[in-house]
């Protein structure tokens, strides 16, 4: 008897009633039942992501919404700031570049989160940049940034904000109305709690007007102009990936059911405890602005990130990540996003301090979960 | 007690089977378990596709998998000729003119074919074409080309075919190696059985080679060069739509299972089959060159495709398709892709026979099953 436990940052842990929701009989997309399905699939999205502005469904990855925010929103002459702490900073930058948007790209030590007034100063030091495209929750660095205080600086600035939201958005206090974020990314297989397919994007009213401006925009099947003109009709410009905006509908029916807000306090409490584990067994929270999705967590000397991650896997099916480019070796990622609660949590420190100790880490077993259990108590 | 039977020209009916085993408990995509599975997948597409060329898999629509093909194929320089009898072959001449590409835009009238002989004409007058793309079966006319002979004319004017077989896939005979056709498009919501969410694009060395050397694509996330350069690693560069591709795996094993060109000669049969009824019951076949993989019939006089439609979903479940475009209320469309067999056909027919009786059309009840009847027993 083996269970499969994702801790993985994405794809993460799916309900079952959701996967079986998407096995049902179905129909075709070009019908009432499906635009009933976006819309209602929409509207809840706008409840999660705290927002009354357009949200658009696209099929393809995080990155394929995040393509189509940054080519939709710069039109020749338009300039972009973009904040790079991570592999996923990197490559917003990288997609501005290829496609011959002005860009400054400004990057930060791995690990750390941007300076809200380092980006003021950048504004006034430069008044031809136009908008600031930041990680909200750099996955590969388990790293947040201060989005509200970016936020508010952009709003005073008169600049469009840019918000890579795939791993915050369902897990990190969020309210892009309120906070001035004109665009937020998002994707399906994170804290929303379906399987991989999907990209989400909203809209504020000046990032939609800005993108109808813009003529000369290099997308097609990633135009946002034909994504939002068919969702006022909750309808899509090419065929939807139909049974995952099924499932999407259930799995917000979940998190709604519980109220954002709480799961934003549940999650944090499950990173907070995973912290206070890690510290506790000898493993350093890596990151100065540790996000509340994902932790990253520093292995002990003489023991590898692979033997960990592999026997987690191999004894308790525990699947995690390890680091990415110059993070290679360097840390061990656990993710509090998806179908996963408290005692998942508790399960998963309690996990990594039996691998541990296998592999030999001096450690005091039992002092990750006192730790992590202390913690629960105190927050939820 | 109502089923839903799906007889649109996709998405189609998914084997059940394959929504269960999507179902099941999943892993992480960064594993060994998935490069398994996209080996496995794509091995077996190779087999449907009758092709050894490289295959793709890029989580998105059709639409997504040919713009990737026509941008990568397209350096500044090549000069596209883009034959348009239908919605879909608009489409592709949209997307290249949109990204700059030369492209010379040749309509025919919907409902026929090309003649591949004035291809070679075409080639001959205008040396500077590159490359030629067609629609080999033009879903929204129900429109098949001579796929065979225009790869002929194309290898032997040394130029590139590009070939938009979404419907023809897995449904109609296609050889791409055989044939000459160096790219292949298909999408996983038709024949291959699945639903919608991924796109396939099988490439010849020789456009592999022209895709590696074309150094100033305009695409990021629907790039082939970075995509097949993960394929070759049995990975893709961003997250792939995972259980999509799970269950492409077990639905090619159905195809495979049946062989492929068993499957042909059934479609063929179930295609043929409804023209013969339908003809034997006043609604003659629209095109001129019917593909096999959906038929395209004229409604009788007074009576709306509207509520045929209508008819047919209400009291039987069976979803049908209408005319797009030019072409709205002026064809009923009826598929034979997904998992329906013989026997779904004949449902179909009988369906329609009722649904005209009841709408007042004049017809002999169970001439068009008959008629349906004698084509299986004589193909099949």
């Amino acid at each position: 008897m083996k269970r499969i436990r994702l801790f993985t940052p994405g794809p993460c842990a799916v309900p079952e009633e959701v996967l079986l929701e998407m096995a049902r009989p179905f129909h075709h997309h070009r019908t009432d039942w499906f635009k009933g399905m976006l819309k209602d699939a929409t509207a809840k999205l706008q409840q999660v992501l705290m927002t009354k502005y357009d949200v658009l469904t696209i099929t393809g990855s995080g990155t394929a919404a995040a393509e189509g925010a940054i080519v939709g929103l710069h039109p020749p002459g338009s300039k972009l700031l973009n904040i790079e702490g991570g592999k996923f900073g990197q490559r917003w930058g990288e997609i501005a570049q290829q496609f011959g948007i002005e860009v400054v790209r400004h990057e930060i030590e791995w690990g750390t989160a941007i300076d809200p007034s380092w980006i003021a100063d950048a504004l006034k030091k430069d008044p031809a940049i136009t908008s600031v495209m930041v990680v909200h929750s750099e996955t590969s660095t388990a790293t947040r940034c201060d989005l509200e205080a970016i936020g508010k600086v952009c709003k005073q600035a008169g600049k469009f904000l840019l918000a890579d939201c795939i791993t915050s958005a369902g897990a990190l206090p969020l309210r892009p109305d309120d906070w001035g974020v004109d665009v937020v990314i998002t994707g399906s297989q994170k804290s929303l709690m379906l399987p991989p397919g999907l990209g989400f994007v909203a809209l504020s009213p000046k990032a939609v007007a800005a993108i109808e401006s813009n003529k000369s925009q290099h997308a097609y099947y990633l135009n946002l102009n034909k994504a939002r003109k068919s969702a006022l009709e909750f309808d899509t410009p090419f065929t939807p990936a139909h049974l995952l905006v099924r499932g999407l509908a259930k799995a917000l029916d979940l998190l709604l059911e519980e109220g954002i807000e709480k799961v934003w306090k549940r999650v944090a409490a499950m990173a907070a405890a995973t912290r206070a584990a890690g510290e506790a067994i000898g493993l350093p929270v890596f990151s100065k602005s540790p996000s509340d999705s994902v932790t990253a967590l520093t292995p002990p000397a003489g023991i590898t990130v692979k033997d960990i991650r592999n026997a987690l896997e191999q004894r308790f099916g525990i699947e995690s990540a390890g680091g990415q480019d110059r993070l290679k070796g360097k840390i061990l990622r656990i993710g509090h996003m998806g179908a996963i609660d408290e005692m998942d949590t508790v399960l998963a420190v309690a996990a990594l301090e039996q691998a541990l100790y296998k592999l030999g880490h001096k450690l005091q077993l039992g002092a990750g979960v006192t730790a992590a259990q202390k913690v629960l108590a105190e927050r939820l």
